[in-house]
């Protein structure tokens, strides 16, 4: 009989989105005139810009004829979008080479599969609360995962304790689902922390799009020595909406270099390129032209027309809150408002009392970890007009 | 400092195809006038079909507009898709649900993730020669190998010894290298050798378009009792030239429930679920509607015209290698022909000599596996007219 990977047993049951579905249908059941408003969608709701549409229909008709037709591509993606990202990287302040970026199908697949390149006897730092594929993607593989605690005293960004030693850490900002984000200062003692002790950070920016203050950091690699000690995913999916379409990045600088137990040397680099070349045949090229069309300077603006009027949203959300005197975190460099359930309720509670009170569906912050038990999410990425009725109903309960 | 998965020190250096590529172009920077044909290739040529085509561009359509945008779709894959290939089973002989199917980039990344779902402890069956995701994957997650010898006196179709206990066993049928395909006696006996010990097959069915023959199993659920004991890998790649546009699927019944150390029950349906919603966000909507194409019976005529070109091709290569009496493998429900090197040379002395001799590319048997080290593999990949030039040098050479 087959031994199955039996850590899988130390899982816990992924219910959140399904629980949330489930009530709310329970609710619409009950009363069929409600007109229910979503602010938990953690998903775009914008189409797509004309330069991305119209690299992904060139992408198409490239496969329509012999002399265009493209089969298997490069494991690691095509030149030119590595290069157009690089240039991306440069626009925003960051040198990264197109030698380094390894193109994907998404954020989820990189950020889940990292931890395939790391033995299981490493001392693994995750956020909590923060996004759940970090810590699951861990405990599958058997690995032990200490947790470092966001909170409101640290507005939701966990330093580095000098005391305590670490091998991994893993860091995302801005933040899903609080919406924070780590200034220069912040991030830098993180790699110096790292640097220190030897470590490697695994930094997720998938969010970076949102940051619209150029002294925030968009990319560690505008921290100095951060080549030496980290690793950057990032995505297209809400930069560029393409979350149903597809692609995502992942930076793996040579310089990650480090001794095995027989002294000998190994790349981290060189590792994620073979567990590419072996695990992944290449995103598609029809999706890597799209993405290509995006990284230009005209495909960028389209992309911030986007984003920005998910901000517009999260800054109306953000302004009740603050009317309301509610405290709040995220809502500024991020699509996402994250506070503390009032009058102490629990998550799922507040989650009901917001449902039925106001026909408005939020996430509740329990679902990303035991610091959010007490805390709920809202998202700008329904469109204009709900966002604004959501907010008045939020004012009349409150 | 991060300890890293030092497993991948037992990775053989994969350098098959980086070496024909720098002998190749040593060779014809040698001599530039000389006309090369690869026969080499393990890569579609052809373009897509006209409704592969037009399904693709409706999902780029879908996306450039607000009332038909598509955001994160569920990752074991869309529904339409999952029924046109539970169709398209059908079709075939073979009853499988759209519940068992799971929608994924390509087969390399299922069969080579689907390893994680098993512990370290398992008598594990791989043919030699076979594509070497398979071993590699294994090797990278600290697993153990047991080869199974494909050789001539078993025709390259490796039988269970009903003696030798397994927990886990690939096949691939038809193989890539050899092109050789179990018939359903065959797989049955491998079936019932599971079924005796509990075991799991992974059966790779990647070329089963490429079978013409009815009484050829082209799926291992014709055989009786399958759903008991196996996972099913396909791939969009060779039956509808996919390789650059990607998508492939993988069958996980619900019947494969086994148990645990501590007696629970664990299921590689539920697992397998847990793993793709944890570490994948599902295949991009775009590839999935010219997916659904293709596996319409329209769309499988188109592709099937494109599968008769190949095989005429393969055609030709047979006919010359019978007329020179080298006797081969494969090539008839296969794109690949299989041979022994003449003169009892090695592979990759072969490879020199084909090239030096009739500037023809082919694939040395030793990058499949240590039975492969006398023998070669010619492929149908590469358009007529170069087919039949490279036929004529051939005919000549011996
Ligand atoms: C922090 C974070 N990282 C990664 C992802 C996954 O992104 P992708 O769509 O590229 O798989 C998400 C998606 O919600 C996310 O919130
Ligand atoms: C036997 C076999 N399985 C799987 C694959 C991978 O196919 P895909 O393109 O779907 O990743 C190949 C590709 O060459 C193959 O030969």
């Amino acid at each position: 009989m087959p031994k199955l990977n039996e850590h899988y047993q130390d899982l816990k049951e992924s219910y959140l989105f399904s629980e949330i579905a489930h009530r709310v249908s329970a609710y619409s059941e009950a009363h069929p005139d409600a007109n229910i408003i979503r602010l938990g969608i953690g998903d775009v709701t914008l189409p797509l810009g004309s330069l991305a549409i119209g690299g992904l229909h060139e992408g198409v008709n490239a496969m329509a004829s012999a002399e265009t037709f493209k089969g298997y591509g490069p494991e690691q993606g095509y030149e030119f979008l590595r290069k157009a990202i690089s240039e991306y990287y440069a626009r925003n302040g960051a040198e990264v080479e197109p030698a380094d970026i390894f193109i994907s199908d998404g954020a989820k697949s990189d950020t889940g599969n990292i931890s395939e390149l790391f033995s299981n006897d490493n001392v693994i730092l995750i956020p909590d609360p923060v996004y759940p594929v970090y810590v699951d993607s861990n405990l599958m593989g058997g690995k032990h995962v200490t947790y470092i605690s966001g909170n409101a005293e640290n507005d939701f960004l966990p330093m580095p304790d000098p005391s305590v030693h670490a091998d991994i850490i893993y860091l995302c900002s801005p933040n899903n689902p609080t919406g924070a984000v780590y200034n220069k200062a912040q991030l830098k003692e993180w790699v110096d922390y790292a640097l220190a002790n030897d470590a490697v950070i695994l930094f997720d920016s998938a969010y970076e799009a949102f940051v619209s203050d150029p002294e925030l950091p968009r990319s560690i690699y505008t921290i100095e020595g951060a080549k030496k000690c980290a690793i950057e995913f990032c995505s297209l999916s809400k930069t560029a909406g393409f979350t149903g379409t597809r692609c995502g990045y992942t930076v793996v600088p040579r310089e990650l270099v480090f001794t095995a137990s027989n002294g000998k040397e190994m790349s981290l680099h060189a590792m994620w390129n073979r567990r590419q070349c072996t695990k992944f045949n290449g995103t598609s090229y029809i999706i890597q032209k799209g993405a290509s069309a995006v990284f230009s300077e005209e495909g960028m603006k389209q992309c911030q027309e986007n984003i920005h009027y998910y901000q517009e949203n999260a800054r109306i959300i953000a302004e009740t809150l603050k009317k309301k005197n509610i405290r709040f975190f995220g809502g500024v460099h991020s699509p996402y408002i994250w506070f503390e359930c009032p009058d102490g309720m629990e998550s799922w509670e507040f989650f009901d009392y917001l449902l039925n009170n106001a026909q408005v569906v939020g996430t509740p912050g329990a679902g990303f970890g035991e610091n959010g038990k007490n805390y709920f999410r809202l998202t700008s990425f329904n469109n204009h007009e709900n966002t604004i009725e959501a907010m008045k109903r939020f004012e009349k309960l409150f």
